[in-house]
């Protein structure tokens, strides 16, 4: 019997049924702007600090906000990160502290924002959206602010992130990272997002290549839906990588005193990092796309075949059917049915038109 | 039998034919341009108005228009707002005393009109689309007159609007507003009615993720048509927001005395919501097109499973019918029926047939 | 028996059939640049003059060009329309007498030309594109000179045209008209032509609505050659409009003291008009391709629905034939045939056999 | 039986394998640039010199290039023009004394080259492709030189040529072209050339119409290929056409004393065409995807048809049938067998069952 | 029997199953910019030196990069070119020597490199793909570097290159070569890799034009994985060719000292070759998809062929069958089949019946 369509269908209720992110930002009409809210419910948020200069290192958990904000009144660089959005007030006082503008601040909470920068005299917000593969892809916003001596970075929800080749390279006290200042960590914390990029990128290519090897042995699995997850997968990676690729542009020519000429000339490498990545989303989307026409090509192949089939068979015999059943007519006066050689005439009819028609669909190609 | 086809048709039908809202302004060929007229028939307007400063607050209900004109000689900032295009002759007397351009008073009236923002020296006409879940999505032109001192808001149909919660602001004394000049309260107002997109927009979103939940389970049921009508739905969003957002950009590049240079940043924000909709809108599009597809492979894939079916039963039957019929005709001299193991061999060699054919499927995956 | 195919044929053939009209302009190659032809047969061309000023008006029917140019010698705005191309030696004489440009005349013949605006120093030529329902669709092209005291306009074809509201405006003495120059009565016209594409386009949007009703009920019908037939019209009208749109950005842009910055206002609100109903071509296309989604998507589902009753009647009877030949073979020894319940237990076996068959439709919810 | 598959497979192999043009330009990777070579073999060239003034005019038709080039020499315009590529040396010793870059020269030879226009301090190249119907589409490189009193143009092959018309227009001394300079002729060839597309277009046009009338009549012949012939044709003009526009664009901005400005104005007339000529293609190709949409619906409704005649007779004979095999068995106790009225029962049992099933596909609109 | 299902579904998993290139270059999120490591296996690489001047020539096949960097410091031009990413230490020291910028130098090493130039002060870096026919096609990133007296170039794997034709030239003392600086060269080897790309165009061109020949005639053989490929093909050349276009748009308009101006109107010519090759990609992608076109419907042209078939035959005999089986029912009082003409009269009114429907396939054009 056919495959069993009501396990597929199941299946597929399930893949396509899975829990979806929420789309859009809780904005609610009429409120002021500014207004400050966990998306979700109140979880506590982790603060960690990484303090250094190109001597000097210090790294706490801070339990309080206030213990971060001591941070800032030592020399070096501060980077405070926040791991969650579930404390609105430790922003509200950082906010405070740094003089962020209370829009900026605004755009942490609203999550999901669209991918930017924005310059505010004295600090910076960076947007981003941070993929990672664990092991399907999850998407966190991350927000950095920077200013001359400070960058922080809040991350939607607590757990892991891209940032720990960063701070190995803090630690370590390798690479420029150490004697830079916070415009060259900004940079190295972006690097990082995009760079996180290209293993989604590649387990996606993996999903693709996979699906193309079994779009033409499908032999009656439901492949559509599958293709279709994949690029709504592409679609996630592009929405995160496009906007990602017109933040660096505006950071990049933004004639600020906050980012140094030499951090200008990694940004517009990160850019190229960003473009290439379009590249392969794009590239990838086009032979999803085509991926799709070839597996629909095959299914009309399949049924074309099917089709064949049946013709044949049932024009072959058809035409025979009807002959056995003169024969089998119960007239009296039937001459035929009386001759010696009657039936084996009968049966010799029959293999001609057979013969005939066989030939007919050798020539048609058929057969 | 098959699913009840006439019921269904029936019910598109309806669906479909619901009366479609006028698409085309009524600009008639050959009048003078700044001719006033009512859209539909005559209803009475309702105005209110509300004038407040930092300190003080008056709302009132005014019976006349005169009554709102007296509010605008006093000091602070006022809100006159306009429910309803009923009585063009309101609007004709305030323009006179503020002095609109006859060609803005005219695109007050001939809705539905683009959203757009026009500059005329000393006031902006902002045209806006007002989009409503009740729970259907109702579409309203909003028309906003700021000025030096004065805010004048024009709706098109009386009844609710999104404007509640500004209102609430400025009763409540909250956030910045009572603080601040008609060029805030403007922002405040054009930013009331970007915010009112993303629930009309979560519930498309809703509407979307059911319909792909129910495309692979759909079993006769035609979902074409409510596909169909999403789409169009979406576009309905799209034609406001795309032009709200080049209003937008125009109403933050335009270098008036009007807008102060703190407004412009909050405009701004209000530009990244816009374009945050847009984002929405198009990738939501998106999917529903692809939900399209994955539909009409469904439908493809069943017939294919119809056609195996049909081609399974009557390709095995065929040739044993045949086989049957031949031993059904009445020729006299038919060795085989008189042969004592006749009817056994006959039966076995109708299922040495079926088993060679079953087999030849099984092969072929198609059993 | 299926509709009537052949029937159906011909009245498409019909319905595309209809004689197209020239798209091609009659361009020679290798004649010089300002030669004047006619574009058809020469057909008498009809001159009327309309001269106004602010108190004075003089509306003639001349016979030769030369009464016309004769009005053009007097004070005021002399405006002269020229109905019909059959005679060039008028326009001949009135580019002689008004200087234009051999180019800007060589124009107005070679019909049709794309919407344009041409400025000349001393005159623009502006062609358009005028649509009318009579009661299909009528599209003539109208060439627009004027310079510092006159306007001309030229009409393809003899016939009514769009501009009766504005001569009607001019002898009323109504609105702005008599007190301005030429540039204003150029706008004036140019507003007719582009006013004049709405009523064009609702008719089409009715259609589409009629369209979108009927392709979910069409029951045979080809409604495919009438969507192609509104995408055509369609197709018409945007040809008409966008380049329609460029020349007034770009009438509007030229810094001419031949355009007030007055009329210019009114350009602009004449633009968004055309943007106005650029807009609703391309929601309306849009929405017409949908139409055919909708169309197409319905058949196939009809398809499914007859291939699927003729699986369910084919699978259900062809065993019980079969069942039925079996016990109408002649074989000598086939015991059943002497049993005394042989006959209610064939029928039994067949009933069960269609009972296992109809439940497994169900179960497949075919039935 | 069904159309000649076989017979029309082979025209339509002749149709699309008829020798196709070489598409990519002779360049040998590596080779110095300015290396000149016959792009096919070595044929004779012509050499046609037209010299003139506005006084006086000679032609002669040039032995060797040196006559060519001694006309140089002399006062007013020289045209010379070259037909045939075949003897590379012509153009190389042309382009010694003339002073052409060896880019531009190589430009000549590597045919096809994409149009476009080049200034090389005292001189332009201009390359254009030349589309005449013989009465095929055939498409030539035309490479346009001209200087401070020359022209030189330079043919792919020898054979006829769209610069007739210029030729008779110098020698008439008729129009501008006697009493201006190089550049108004190097207009006039231009223009000669792009003229030249509409009669082009009208047939593809008059093809495009003859396959729209023909899509729904189609009884089996397979349209698909010519429509993608056409479109291909279409697809030889855009490539004509589109980088012409932007060459015509780049010569008219560039701020060169070689061409004065009232050949610019003639220029952008000329760019009008071109622009006119674009407008042309992208509907036609519009509307020949839409004929390919009206062809391929008509064959799924043919489908549709035929399907649905095969259910109609099969459903209702196979119950039928079914009824009269039940009778056709042979047990030996069945009762309606003996019946005085069991046979006119059976007959009336089918007949019963016939009406109910033609009745229920009736309902359907099925019959 | 119809086509091999089983055998073509091999084949066609083998050829898109082929080892595919990586895709993602191997950026690991967080490590410093600037690392370098080999991309695949440490393999040795080759490093031929090639200095020259307008009189001498000395080309060298160096052991060590010291005795490369030993050629740096005499007088001309000096071409160090290193085949193979397998000693990154070579690049290292290089990069040390000629103060290449850490990017720069991580850019050669993370392959695949999107096409593009970078400047850098003193030198340039210009990153190009490399396409080769060895035959299949073969991809390969070339990086180029360029300074005041030098290029570098480095080739991501050992093997042919097609920069012979540039040795050679060089060799020779042939055209202006010998005489110009590093610019030309690079300009040079610019050259030979956009050329490159013609000859596997063509090779592009050639598959296309035997698959559009073969569309229609394929008989059960499954094209679409073929046509699949190409257009991966195709969108190779055309990820090659775009942004090579776009590195030459900069890397002319970039006013540096490093490129002369008579070089720089060879790069124009370089542009308008790749512009050439992008016409030639855009042509043949469209042409594939249209080829797809045809042979989709071809292929359902196919399935309504054998449909008509079947509905002829199967139409024409059920009917007859039918009379026959009435004809064999065995009711004991049938008058009929005691007729003396009852058989012949049957089978009369079978020929009618069949006539009947011969006549009626013939008029609806299906025989």
């Amino acid at each position: 019997m056919p495959s069993s369509w009501r396990l597929q269908q199941a299946a597929i209720r399930r893949m396509l049924g899975r829990p979806r992110r929420p789309r859009i930002p809780h904005l609610r009409p009429g409120t002021a702007p500014g207004t400050l809210a966990a998306p979700g419910e109140r979880t506590p948020s982790r603060i960690t600090v990484l303090r250094y200069g190109s001597a000097d290192l210090a790294e706490i958990e801070a339990k309080t906000v206030e213990e971060a904000i001591a941070a800032l009144d030592q020399p070096g660089v501060t980077w405070i990160n926040i791991d969650g959005l579930g404390e609105p007030e430790i922003m509200a006082r950082l906010a405070e502290r740094l003089h962020f503008h209370p829009l900026a601040v605004e755009d942490v909470f609203n999550v999901p924002q669209r991918p930017k920068v924005e310059a505010f005299g004295d600090h910076y917000l960076i947007v981003l959206r941070m993929l990672r593969l664990v092991p399907e892809i999850d998407e966190e916003q991350v927000s950095i602010f920077f200013g001359a001596s400070y960058v922080v970075t809040v991350q939607e929800r607590p757990g892991g992130d891209v940032f720990e080749g960063v701070r190995n390279r803090i630690r370590g006290s390798r690479g420029r990272l150490r004697a830079t200042g916070p415009d060259y960590l900004a940079y190295a914390l972006i690097d990082s997002v995009v760079d996180g990029y290209f293993p989604v990128l590649e387990s996606l290519g993996e999903r693709l290549d996979r699906l193309e090897d079994e779009c033409v042995s499908a032999n009656g699995t439901l492949l559509v839906p599958h293709i279709q997850a994949l690029r709504r997968d592409f679609l996630t990676v592009r929405r995160a990588i496009w906007p990602t690729r017109e933040a660096l542009v505006s950071l990049q020519r933004d004639e600020s005193h906050l980012v140094t000429p030499e951090t200008r000339v990694f940004l517009r490498d990160c850019y190229d990092h960003a473009v290439e990545g379009i590249d392969i989303v794009e590239t990838d989307r086009e032979t999803a796309a085509s991926v799709m026409e070839i597996y629909l090509s095959s299914q009309n192949q399949r049924l074309n075949e099917v089709m064949k089939v049946l013709t044949v068979i049932a024009t072959l015999f058809i035409p025979l059917t009807f002959i056995a059943s003169i024969y089998g007519m119960n007239f009296e006066y039937m001459p035929e049915l009386k001759w010696r050689w009657g039936y084996p005439a009968a049966l010799g009819l029959m293999a001609l038109v057979a013969s005939g028609l066989i030939y007919s669909f050798k020539r048609r190609g058929w057969w």
